[in-house]
């Protein structure tokens, strides 16, 4: 016999439980099973409302038609505040940028959510994210703005430069957000004064 | 305002869903996002399936009559498996301690799963866990070895001790697990060779 014994549980649906578990990022198998473990001791309404929030969320969620940001209807909460200054938009990755930005508390505009960033590498190019919408949004006018806020690394900086050569077409500032954050990390994981200050100290983009 | 604000996502769909998966033991807010975040990035085909594996589990779950390990029907695999030796039993807190045993491929006899362990601070005593029904199993006859494989805390002893006690009015032999088990470490995590040998070499239980 071999080593390799370790998946005979004695149930076909914890195993499958586990196997779906141990899909999810960073989750491994035997903390596949400490979850599902927890899980069957919770109480029946528990488990049911767990399963429904993820199939809901998946069936249900939307995108904001403006910015592309996740959103319960058509237009986001972030664009629907009428207090916000829609003539600021924020170029962002990802949604965990906009929350990351959001939590500063130093930002009142708008937001575009790309939904990636220019890596030729990984086969992505201008026209796989949302560059086009973000150019037909300041076409239409009322941008006086745009912050590129895009993670200070190769990726960033080439999708930076994209964006602000598009641009230069419209009437419009583009402005990046102050290089406080350390080249090569990731914004989602920048503490908040530092990102906060690199709102407040977004200087005017320069090109190459 | 305050620091607070962390929680205002742009959808409640995200919000409910990132709340359940915040739930789960040892996964903070911050991980959850990040699961909820990848499971919307999948299809929907692959997160139908999470959803219902998570609920078939707790809708269709049994526990074996016999020894109470999870099971898929009324009787598990390991009870109903002819070629192992039915009297031998091996007395365990929980279902991952059966896998634990089982992946040792030490030990060809049955289980009895206490779920649970005799523990006065937690107001856990003899009648709240699966022992009156291993008294009844040895009752019954057949069982020529009840083999004690708890953890060695002071829990553990308590529970031997009990058990010991009750099985001293038959005619049975109580052996307990060789404490090669470093003192206050839990059985589960403890490595499969340790664990292998502590089978082998388990000896006759003496009592207090």
């Amino acid at each position: 016999m071999k080593i390799m014994i370790q998946q005979q549980y004695s149930s076909q649906l914890l195993e499958r439980a586990v196997q779906e578990f141990a899909k999810l990022p960073g989750i491994g198998r035997k903390t596949a099973l400490r979850l599902v473990l927890w899980m069957l001791r919770q109480d029946d309404a528990d488990v049911e409302q767990f399963a429904e929030a993820v199939r809901q969320l998946k069936q249900e969620v939307k995108y904001c038609h403006t910015c592309h940001n996740i959103s319960d209807s058509d237009t986001c909460p972030i664009c629907a505040d009428q207090r916000r200054d829609s003539s600021l938009v924020c170029v962002v990755e990802n949604i965990q940028d906009v929350m990351a930005i959001e939590n500063t508390q130093q930002y009142h505009g708008l937001y575009h959510v790309l939904g990636g960033i220019i890596s030729p590498m990984d086969g992505i190019g201008p026209s796989d994210i949302e560059i086009d919408s973000l150019i037909q949004r300041v076409a239409e006018g009322g941008v006086k703005e745009v912050i590129l806020a895009l993670s200070p690394t190769m990726e960033g900086d080439t999708t930076n430069f994209y964006i602000y050569r598009k641009l230069a077409a419209y009437n419009v500032k583009v402005s990046v957000i102050a290089r406080g954050v350390a080249i090569g990390n990731e914004l989602e994981y920048t503490d908040e004064v530092t990102l906060g200050q690199s709102i407040t100290n977004r200087t005017i983009f320069e090109g190459a």
